[in-house]
């Protein structure tokens, strides 16, 4: 029998993460050798990622949103990248990588019972040269194709045009493929990106911002007075960025609303007040969520897009580790308090 | 030498508006025979509107907005209906009934110093049997266009497939048309109906509206969670009835952004607080004011399609009449705290 450590869901929050109240570490065993499969496989962890939407799934399950409620008691699950122990499906062999929808478990078969209906199937994926496989739950994973999804699907068109975008959380994993991947395709475009520390500052810069500034040492409006009008805003955060964001758009402006992380732990500072300025200045708003609506549309095109860039460098990575399942709740508060630099990934066992 | 009674900006407000306190009644004198006309005419004013955008208008020039301020010490000017007493242009002869952005003045030389850029140069119209001229600043002026405008070019294509179409406002010039006219070309589609009024919810159950309720006894998001969810929200306030939208949209819905009554006298409890459901419902909000935008490509077609939808009494107008510049700040006022049922038409004198 060996330990299979997991990071439980026990109760709900009220507004931002706490780990020790929210989430518990149990220790369970696991019979490697004779765990049934049932067809599917069985998945040694190596690392699942800490995005900020978990948040929307930590709720009393009857309340509808987005995406599907963790249930108390079940661990946590989201995007994550393991390696093949056995298997019943012909589709795995042992030793193969596969990125998928995990549970934050050291070890776990699939399909297992928490995938919730999220239509992230188990794939089979390819170790890059020189990158760690945890790109598959950042770059080459949900969150870039968040990014593509957004910039191919509702802005390319307006790229062509534009003459300025303001990109708000430019340092997250989302934020640096949107500014990396608008470069590329539309490198006429001068971008303005905020973040909201010093060493965020530095990777905006890295990643090629034009303009790059703490939201939290400069008024976010007056930054964008003075370097606007903005024609593209892809809007992480809403609330008060969003706002200054409205004043500063020009006519027929664009935002891509991909999240609104000021709402997300449900402060009810986080409203927005000039929301008419959307008929004012003849603005279109397009929300998503990845995966889902029209624009997954584009979808089946991410890899063979965007492997080739990260391969020739122009499209980046850069992570924060949390070493464990025990420190995996630590991860999913950080990145609503905006204390992980890089996307946060949990290593569950090293490669 | 003939009195000419107009109705003068003298006081930027800081919420509402109230008449004896922003605006004065101010008689000079003219002489009809007299006057130059620089090359334009000498219109004898009939009918001028009051319609809510105004009180964006009544600002400190110097702040941006969607439409030029007025200046302190000018008339107001808004759309309105005169006739021609004299002309020096060609395309207009005595007894010409026109439209355009008309000062409120009994009578006035255009093109005059006040018409801010505007882009409604004066039209030549004809009567439309059995309807008042004043049609011309209602169903077929400024309101209808707006409406046409927005479900036009923005909602055609989606109303083919929606279900259901909540309209707020929906008893406003603005509302009937929308109401009608998505029932003229989208006879399938449910239409929810909210006013504030009970002489209003009469209204819109004579346009057609399936479901109609009034605002200030029933609550929206109630009324929304039972008969939603709605594909298309036409917004024509914001705030709070937004708010209740964006949570009984289904995903993919479309918002049109049409105005924003609850914010424009800069009520600070207009917030919008559910704004990360653009997102999670991946939503698209159109803005757009009339004329301007690529949207604007439609209302060349507005009279060719519209007229004959009012012969037919397939398009209704009701109008409320204010009799004289001395009533007009009323006119304008009353449209903020839904004082008026139908069209506010200020009459300066009889057709």
């Amino acid at each position: 029998m060996t330990r299979n450590r997991a990071l439980v869901y026990v109760e709900h929050p009220d507004k931002g993460i706490e780990p020790a109240k929210h989430f518990k570490v149990a220790d369970s065993e696991i019979d490697l050798d004779g765990v049934a499969l049932n067809g599917g496989v069985l998945l040694k962890t190596l690392y699942v990622a800490s995005d900020p939407y978990i948040r929307y799934r930590m709720r009393e399950p009857h309340l509808p949103s987005f995406c599907p409620p963790i249930q108390l008691g079940d661990p946590v699950d989201n995007s994550g990248v393991g390696v093949v122990l056995r298997s019943e499906d012909p589709k795995f062999k042992p030793g193969d990588y596969v990125a998928g929808y995990l549970e934050f478990a050291e070890y776990a078969v699939y399909p297992g019972k928490i995938v919730h209906g999220y239509k992230m199937p188990l794939t089979k994926v390819d170790k890059v040269p020189g990158v760690p496989l945890s790109i598959y739950v950042g770059t080459l994973g949900m969150p870039g194709t968040t990014a593509y999804q957004g910039i191919k699907y509702f802005a390319s068109e307006k790229l062509k045009s534009a003459k300025k975008m303001f990109v708000s959380g430019g340092a997250g994993a989302v934020g640096t493929f949107v500014i990396e991947y608008v470069k590329h395709i539309a490198p006429h475009v001068k971008i303005i990106a905020s973040a909201g520390r010093p060493e965020k500052i530095q990777i905006l810069k890295e990643v090629g911002a034009d303009i790059a500034f703490n939201y939290k040492d400069e008024d976010t409006k007056k930054v964008l007075e003075a370097n606007g009008p903005i024609d593209v805003y892809w809007d992480n955060v809403a609330g008060p960025t969003l706002d200054a964001a409205l004043k500063n758009l020009s006519d027929g402006g664009l935002i891509i609303a991909c999240g609104a992380i000021s709402q997300a732990s449900h402060d009810e500072n986080s409203v927005v007040r000039y929301f008419d300025e959307v008929f004012k200045r003849s603005l279109t708003v397009r929300g998503f969520a990845v995966y889902q609506g029209e624009s997954a549309a584009v979808v089946p095109k991410f890899y063979e897009e965007i492997v080739p860039l990260v391969m020739q460098g122009k499209i980046t990575s850069r992570e924060q580790r949390y070493n464990g399942l025990e420190n995996a709740g630590k991860a999913l508060a950080d990145v609503h308090v905006g204390a992980n630099v890089g996307k946060p990934v949990i290593v569950v066992a090293e490669e």
